[in-house]
């Protein structure tokens, strides 16, 4: 693993958390990260709803079949795409969700990704919870604190997934 | 700009290489991070296909419309994803995508996303120049190289992105 990459390899799914409150600032960095990554065409068709209130946490922790977590985490972070500015939002609220993910490593932070969009139960849930307009999709759902568990980082490097010159 | 997240703001689409080769050693880094990815049940559905000969990279940037860059890249790497293995691939392939293209950047790379699926006959030319079989799916084509041109870092924040508690 090249130390350049450790934040990479540091991101793993923490689903455990302390009381701690995520800050103001890493808040921040975390909308930065996430706006920071490519788009098709640049159109960045992304919203971020960000929930810090513990009824909105324990609603959606309710509503997520695998989202019990998010009642305990200090920030939520719903990443929203807008089908109307780009057909290819799926990818890119996909790599702005990997962009806070990865930032959430890189602060020390821990946090899960929560898969909605292909689940139309979850998406239609979480939607209603947070109010999202019907026209946006809602790609995921990021429960996110500080730590309250430890995995080492990893590469789940797999030789048998890498093809060379063709297929 | 959290300096901890350096590598996130430093990953910007460079389009220009230089002629010298991607090591075999960042070749590897950079398929560590791919498969580092976060994916749903953590089914890792994806397959890369590795090119540094120079007529496979000429041939992919007569097929793609927006791929000329590629015959002068040091490397390619098309993502693929199994629908068969995961219905959640897209998601999967994108964070993959993304978790190689910033560690293009922490490797003091450049590179660009290529978007394939969701344009047939993007995904259908690529797959022909690599002989990908019928049941992969082509998410993106990567062009990567040592720089040729320089862009900063940016975060792209725009506060109107961003919902708090609720939309």
């Amino acid at each position: 693993m090249d130390p350049r990459l450790d934040i990479i390899f540091a991101r793993r799914s923490i689903r455990a958390y302390s009381t701690e409150p995520v800050s103001e600032d890493d808040i921040q960095s975390l909308l930065q990260a996430g706006m920071a990554a490519p788009s098709a065409s640049n159109r960045q068709p992304w919203h971020f709803v960000v929930i810090t209130d513990r009824q909105q946490l324990r609603a959606l922790a309710d509503v997520h079949p695998y989202g019990k977590m998010i009642a305990d985490a200090g920030l939520g972070i719903a990443v929203c795409g807008d089908p109307q500015a780009s057909d290819m939002w799926v990818q890119d609220c996909s790599a702005a969700t990997e962009n806070i993910l990865i930032a959430v490593a890189g602060l020390g932070l821990g946090g899960v990704w929560l898969g909605c969009h292909g689940r139309p139960e979850r998406e239609r849930a979480v939607r209603q919870v947070l109010g999202i307009p019907e026209r946006f999709g809602v790609l995921s759902l990021l429960s996110i604190g500080h730590p309250g568990e430890e995995k080492p980082p990893r590469t789940q490097y797999d030789p048998s997934r890498v093809h060379r010159q063709a297929w």
